[in-house]
């Protein structure tokens, strides 16, 4: 019985490249974190030490800010294929490449009322991300999605009717803050779409559905959520939710005299509840 | 030659607080991460152990959580002088109290073109900030400000004609990218004045002073900027800016048959540049 | 072509629970952070809103710290795997239940050249961690590990004669600093053994790999540290080692007339490279 | 009334420099993060940009990194020391020059039963620091310290007779655990002393005051701490310890028919209650 190399891949991580548009005096900048990951036949490198097939992550790095020159920032997705496509094609022995993208945005400063032709400063608190895949045999996976995106509603929340056990002290509740710091990430069924309208439009419906769900659970949010973007966006073929509930623990006030009618809170930071879900489309046989 | 007890106070720090006002069907939220600090002749607390003229930190939670009901949650500055107020008037051998507040914004979730009225999202990035300090004999400091506020200017900023030594390599240059995360401090005059409208009118000046400015370095920036707020706002004696220089490095892509006219920036992490600006008014002679 | 819930679960994520024995007036002290997650059908909980399937994360939390009384806290596999098995026997509907945990390790601290009997320091930097699987039809996965042991070689490191693309302007080094804060994980063949000597001796095994080996490259490291876990403990399936390089550029103080060899480094944060290998008995089939 | 340039400072923050000892095979690794702040008169780098005076922040680093070559590092205060008399006495218009240093300690791998000539691993979870000034004037200022050391005490500390508000609802306690993460800095009387040896056994009263004192509250502990460093080591001037009182809070087992004598906890992150106390020698008039 011997030991063997198993699955192995490595890249290099955390790029950070901003890419400036100068073309007129209106600047345009792209602020992106690129990670890129070779996956192929690398037995050598570990087992003898050989490192002819392995090109340097120093020179997959080189390669993320060359592109940015040479073929620009278009949408992290585009950006992410290009590059992954290269890899697999060029770099001999590279059987699959991903590479993932997470993307800042920034607004222009505001100037007597118009936005300034340089000044920026960086907006919104969510990162927009994507994760592209491509193999050797021409297969393509695109996974985007966003993180960070933190959102709360302040009634229009229960959770009642769950089941009990010998260690559950719960009370049911009709009317309480449900909060959470969203990652989510959707698959599209094929690797061209417009990618931007895309992801805008999905941020969109998130957040609607958040909001007009009256939350029996946030695994119901999360359900509708998810339900809301297939239904909106058939180039989506599944989607994956990752919601810590964030609680908010209303204050017993009683021993100073006063009510506290779901008014004041204490945000707690540990533990939290981490609710997971899946949604998609159900002629897939998707797996992970 | 003995052995004393110098400078001490203790208090509760980051009591994260959220606040729902739902007197109508349109809930408005402020949350806030509230610190309380109490200085006075704690001396026995520390020499003999007798805790009897030390309110535990645990009661000065309760109390933030209590003045959010009773009297409910203002501008922060407002709702941290009343807490140092009280601190200093209602609990025995309190000489000084100091309440920091940090403030997080939320905005409304659009749906269907309307903000809903119990649904929010974080906005922004960065957290507005006060620290008061109320003493027994009456006399009240208010420092608000902000915090992570991240700008950058892709091009009007300069660096040259600086002081050369041995170790100098750095080359003048008189187009590159400045970027900061600002960390601002100002210093009212007095302890009345509408705090919000100073606030978004304070954060308006630096963010177009910022822009503005053809920066010949940093240092001259935050003068500008810092310069800016004393000019607008007679109500502030003096401001103190913190900002890390984000060096953004162009890269060289020479070795790749490609040339960079100021497009493609690594950005950098460390080690960074930290500049710290105090402007003021010149009757005054503040001393820190 | 309807829309389906897929693949989802649920739980309680880091719960810090810490356990004193004091039996005898030496205390000991426990220290974890728990994780829990259930698996099974709640898709009523999801679709329709419906809880009566939900134990709330709530309750998991409840049980992790009545166990830790009642079970008390050995081995955190032995402790991860009793709660695995609660979940899945004694919660209707539960298929699977996964509980990670992390342990800090705590010393005595030293009076009077002996350990204390119960004052403590935290020791190390490295955390011992554990994540147990266990499903409705017996299936039991332990998989242990050690995440945030940081090592490093000032010399006997080696990267030269890689492959060399348009991109590539690394040079090859006979000599250079190895260094990488290693996350590891090994599968255990089966659900029982002396986690705890087995633990000490896997980590004694990845440091002296680590040292003796001269490397050729962090891949070439990870296979040989990896290979030696194997060939030690019997009992160990297969291990993943994931590891940033973490570079350490040599500075060049030619400008400033001064020769480094290999002496002056630069500790550089990001980008870095990642490497990630999976080592195992060519007997088994796994795959993940 | 004027607006003008009040207090002001730049430099080099973090700079992250490791330095090798390689002069025999067996190899000594130093691991430094370095931080330089000058102050002098930069009037005119503020308000006109002229930066004629201004050594760059690139500049500093240099110096930092050609400083470990030319003079080696030796104990940081040394280091420390090293820098700001250049900075002050070499680079005209500089006033005053702050150096802070912190250091991370590394142990040698043990390779049978051995420590390994040129393989190390990052030891402990405290750091050392050093904030040294020194000024024009050839005034010296050397407050060393340590941070992120985490002690615990599983019994022998009290909190009770402690003042009662409105809002008060802690009961007396004479068995809780006191957990704290220690920020300490010593200032010494004077620029030489053995600064390692003083470390090690400052660091050893530190501990052992901790473990040794029956804790009437934190304060009381900081004290005992505080006041052993000054009866050991009468070169120091002054010591000021602040410490997050990191709550552990018993769990209320009884609603599953358990007690809990003390035996487990919730280890809670926020807000946790943050003491701050200094403790000199009463022929100083020591303020800040």
């Amino acid at each position: 019985m011997g030991i063997v190399l198993g699955p192995n891949q490595y890249g290099k991580a955390e790029t950070h490249v901003v890419r400036i548009y100068r073309d007129t005096p209106r600047h345009r900048i792209r602020d992106l974190v690129v990670s890129t990951t070779l996956a192929g036949d690398f037995d050598a490198a570990h087992v003898s030490g050989d490192q002819s097939a392995v090109l340097p992550t120093d020179s997959q790095k080189n390669t993320v800010f060359a592109y940015a020159k040479e073929h620009g920032v278009d949408a992290i997705e585009d950006f992410a294929l290009r590059l992954a496509r290269h890899f697999v094609a060029d770099v001999l022995g590279v059987t699959a490449a991903r590479i993932e993208v997470d993307e800042y945005e920034w607004e222009r400063i505001n100037v007597g009322g118009k936005g300034h032709d340089h000044a920026f400063s960086r907006s919104g608190r969510e990162v927009r991300t994507t994760a592209v895949t491509v193999d050797a045999d021409g297969r393509v996976d695109v996974e985007s999605g966003l993180k960070d995106l933190t959102v709360l509603k302040s009634t229009g929340s229960e959770f009642q009717g769950f089941l009990r056990d010998r260690y559950t002290t719960l009370a049911d509740t009709t009317d309480r803050i449900l909060a959470t710091s969203l990652v989510v990430r959707w698959r599209y069924l094929g690797p061209d779409t417009d990618w931007s309208v895309a992801y805008s439009q999905i941020r969109d419906v998130l957040l609607e559905r958040f909001a007009s769900t009256h939350s029996k659970a946030l695994q119901h949010t999360l359900w509708e959520m998810g339900r809301g973007v297939l239904e909106t966006r058939q180039d989506v073929a599944e989607i994956r939710l990752t919601a810590p509930n964030k609680h908010h623990f209303a204050v017993d006030l009683s021993p100073f005299g006063l009510d506290n009618p779901g008014e004041v809170f204490f945000a707690a930071d540990r533990p939290y509840g981490l609710i997971e879900a899946t949604v998609r489309r159900d002629d897939h046989s998707q797996s992970r």
